[in-house]
């Protein structure tokens, strides 16, 4: 089930200083890296942080930081200097940077041959094909008439049209009617020197996740399969385990993840995001290879929280059980609002969250509130999924400053 | 039932720059600070430390510390400046010195009036008498003479002999059969300028211990009683909650501590270690006002753990739910060993205690192992405690590098 294409862990063994635990390099100084940090004091790893900028969300609480350009070699190299593994926040280290690490003797985890599928629309696509994984028809496009007979090919507009590289939380996707509505995703594309990859417009009852962690040594663990519910191209609101979902589903749902996370040879934390189809099929949507949006929930609502299972994973130490601590949980995200007294002062939310749920779970990024923003999320577990729900879309709503339908 | 006593928080706002959280001083940079770090991350609260050295274990998590000796008010002084709120690893900082942050309008919490009853036996022996709460038979004794009348008055010898400050773990106590066993115990109360408090030895089936949050405004919060299991004065085990404790003798002993914390006005965590007698009552034998050991089961154990709510408290949010997550949680601290191949590198225990129990917790301090030192605590929790205790114990165990009775 493992592919030889990544030569970067022949070994599982880390170099550490005889008697200490081995440093970790962490690519990136967003909220991932934050909580990647937090589950870090509790097992004694110490992290060396890339940070974007000074006082960037995990550079708050990362003594041990440096501020420069991930698009760098030599920053790069600096930083995982005497480092025994580099991981990453986001997926946007250059691919032939990564390869000149794990040429210096650096563990990148996930390594170069693997994060190119979660970099690479198109490379992703054709690879989830070779191995059978069920996807939305797609095919490489370069002009509007391209998609068009692309568009012929699935039934007809509307088709999808995403930057083969770049994108996320929406951006780089647009969702098209009419060839001569193409030029803007092209323009993009020209702009960034990539390509358009064409998707179907998939029919679909609601959005699903499967997230794994696997470690060098090939041991996976599978989290429950959760439901997300995005937003204008955001993820909003996650459910774990997945309501009413077909245990067949959800187990073929597991099996698609460990099968891309083994053949792709993925170390850490392995996302995927996917489509539950009118029809009652699941298709691959995205790939994303760092501890992901969708499984912050098990923070609190599973045994092993994801960043703590994503540090276990990419220092090849046993994962920890993925198992849910309670029969719901639900995650919402504090998004920052464009309005209310609230949305640019989350403390400010403090005394009414919670005093009225002395048991939701609260954690803050550190971040300056932007509309649309992810700068918070709120987790609430328990045995009634309605009263769960409420619990923390409240909560979410409340920090938010948004008192419409969902507060009360 | 809250005394006048302490000036330290007459308001209870929270003093904060505009859209940002209030700035909270640490002093002290032990494992206590360390677990204070890691929850204040969820929460978004900044944390500046005052270190006693340099790489200590919290100072290691912490990229806003300085290191200083808090015996030093300028050095007190420096470290909270633009601090709404200063609060403590230890009990260990001058009384004068909180009084005089007090006075320049930092809130320390808990306040000087509080914190002294922490940190002076003999102080709160006498309160603690006056609020009608179960104490051993005590009494400040001058000489061996002294302590012979006081064995009579209790019963005879053995009596307990502790220093009234400085003492910990074990440290600052001795048991004595006979006057002229009394010698050491002034020598060191000679040398540390403190006196002697001789207490009855009391015939106890067990340790007891009662924590509880409390916030400025008077908000409450207690966690379940647990029993605790001490070995040569430290903390060795920790069973939450305390296997077949009476119904009424578990809410007395909360009442106690509910009682002794709003009395003497403490603000964030409270732990009351208590003796269940032979006969079946119970008697307080020590405080502690911070985070303590016999708490460290909630942090994964419970709802909301005592480093959050002792964040919350300190900061007058609204307490999280104490409760426990589930039947029964299991704590045991690692000690280092003075034997064993494991002993000296803590992370060599990894692959081995993960593997055996993918349920387990384990939070590690970045401490160098010394033989007896606290360098961190394994949790496990389940519905069976037999199968819960035996998996906390093998992986301390373990890590100890002692590979007698108790790993299997």
């Amino acid at each position: 089930m493992t592919s030889a294409a990544d030569p970067t862990h022949r070994s599982t063994s880390i170099t550490r200083e005889p008697g200490r635990p081995p440093v970790l390099a962490v690519i990136g100084g967003g909220q991932l890296a934050r909580m990647m940090a937090q589950a870090a004091v509790g097992l004694d790893v110490p992290i060396r942080l890339l940070a974007e900028a000074d006082g960037v969300s995990a550079a708050q609480v990362l003594p041990d930081h440096l501020v420069g350009d991930y698009r760098d070699l030599g920053t790069l190299r600096r930083v995982t200097e005497g480092c025994a593994v580099v991981t990453f926040d986001h997926e946007h280290v250059p691919t032939q940077h990564l390869q000149a690490l794990a040429d210096d003797g650096v563990a990148c985890r996930p390594g170069p041959g693997a994060l190119v599928h979660a970099q690479d629309k198109a490379v992703m696509r054709t690879r989830l094909a070779e191995l059978g994984v069920p996807c939305p028809r797609n095919a490489v496009v370069v002009d509007a008439a391209d998609v068009g007979r692309f568009a012929t090919e699935v039934g007809g507009f509307p088709v999808v049209l995403k930057t083969t590289r770049g994108g996320y939380d929406g951006k780089g996707v647009w969702v098209v009617g009419t060839e001569s509505e193409c030029g803007p995703a092209f323009e993009a594309a020209v702009q960034a020197g990539v390509e358009i990859l064409a998707e179907e417009k998939v029919a679909f009852r609601r959005e699903l996740s499967a997230l794994v962690a696997r470690s060098p040594s090939g041991q996976v663990a599978a989290y429950p399969v959760v439901e997300s519910v995005q937003k204008d191209g955001v993820c909003w609101e996650v459910t774990a385990p997945a309501p009413d979902l077909d245990e067949a589903l959800a187990l073929e749902a597991q099996r698609v993840a460990m099968t891309v996370a083994a053949e792709l040879d993925v170390t850490g934390i392995l996302a995927v995001e996917l489509f539950e189809t009118d029809d009652g099929r699941i298709l691959v949507n995205e790939l994303a290879m760092r501890p992901h949006n969708t499984g912050h929930w098990s923070i609190d609502g599973a045994v092993t929280g994801q960043f703590e299972n994503h540090l276990r994973a990419v220092l090849d130490l046993p994962l920890g059980s993925p198992e849910a601590r309670q029969p719901w949980t639900v995650m919402v995200n504090i998004l920052g609002g464009s309005h209310g007294h609230i949305s640019d002062d989350l403390y400010a939310g403090y005394p009414h969250v919670l005093a009225r749920d002395p048991r939701l779970k609260v954690h803050l990024y550190g971040k300056s509130v932007k509309p649309g923003r992810k700068v918070g999320h709120v987790t609430a577990y328990g045995d009634d999924l309605d009263e769960v729900r409420e619990r923390a879309r409240h909560a979410a709503a409340w920090f938010r400053g948004d008192l419409g339908e969902e507060s009360h």
